[in-house]
């Protein structure tokens, strides 16, 4: 997707993206860090303290769909090496998403069954949220046998190839998607209108949205 | 955007795409007016009712920055006669997306002015909402700079023109992810968990979701 139809290029290359996407993370991680460290008392998967344990899903969601899915992506442009050294980095970075967002799950329902809280599963957010981890899925079987499965024929590779990388970004976006409605949901929950724990959570939101733009340019440009 | 920079291709035309994109905007209008007529009293802009005006937000907003301006984005595609004219109307389109976006505001202003409630611009969801409108309004000037007015020279806008495209369908695409917190922000509002009501917002969530995939597909194939 470098170039446009009728080959208007964009004059720049995919190094500033890339470097502003690192920012982005580290951002949304620290601020997200702080809120759920300094604020309210750290996260556990296997507290007791149902706190802790949404604390775990908000944590986990945030480093596997979302920051380490989006390394995965810019592994093809970030990691040194071999083609072939760069689509394994690109499966671990992916399969470490997976397992992360696994875990996320996991955490957020257990923090249902330890509340008593309300029936899970009836919110937009985890609708789109249990579609991603879906997707992740069947997209990662799908990427792992046509493109690192010897068997896969050249010409049927070529024919995937903008599939997989269409539905790949699809899935990123639709987790960052999915990671605004978790956040309002917690900004409302919480009763949060003002304050420095309100700030941090739309910081968080805007780095997380800033990260995503930051990656798909750096697929985009050259 | 149309074919990625190996030389990969989409073996599919647009069409199919634009087809979905439509059947999406139907449904999520569809659901959206049922929502708000049937279930919360309709929606006024010059209403002392304080719902029909939160309503008037939401159907505003659906068909402004989301539903027309997809159409916009689809105009080069779905517009026969010449190029000047296709321009013309994804201009048209857009300028309705800001009127009616404007509108959105002016309705949601009114609304906590009205109801005396929590200050607004608090939120995630207002914070990347401003976002979009007012990158919506730098972008409508932008363009219609660059690629409508007659001043403007060809190898100026043959750079341009990926920018364009890139920036039009990030604020798209934004506009879609400020409608998620929307969404969830008034699913919980409305204390909703099961039943027709819950099912109806989450369905018009997953249907403007749709509307975007689709769209954003469109632009990609040939």
């Amino acid at each position: 997707m470098a170039r446009s139809k009728d080959g208007g290029r964009y004059r720049m290359s995919a190094t500033p993206a890339i470097v502003m996407a690192e920012i982005f993370a580290v951002a949304a991680i620290t601020l997200m860090l702080v809120s759920v460290l300094h604020f309210r008392g750290g996260f556990s998967l296997k507290s007791n303290n149902v706190v802790r344990l949404f604390n775990a899903h908000l944590v986990f969601m945030l480093f596997g769909p979302i920051i380490f899915t989006g390394q995965a992506i810019m592994a093809f442009k970030t990691v040194p090496g071999r083609r072939k050294v760069r689509k394994i980095v690109h499966m671990l970075f992916n399969l470490l998403g997976i397992f992360l967002g696994a875990l996320g799950l996991l955490a957020i329902f257990r923090f249902y069954k330890q509340s008593g809280w309300s029936p899970n599963l009836h919110s937009l957010h985890s609708w789109t949220g249990i579609g991603v981890m879906g997707l992740y899925v069947i997209q990662f079987f799908l990427g792992f046998t046509f493109f690192l499965f010897p068997g896969a024929k050249k010409n049927m590779r070529t024919d995937m190839k903008p599939w997989h990388a269409f539905l790949g970004l699809t899935i990123f976006i639709l987790a960052i998607f999915t990671s605004g409605t978790g956040l309002i949901e917690r900004f409302r929950f919480l009763q949060l209108l003002k304050g420095r724990e309100a700030l941090l959570l739309n910081f968080t939101g805007i780095a997380i949205v800033l990260f995503g733009l930051s990656v798909v340019l750096s697929v985009i440009l050259p």
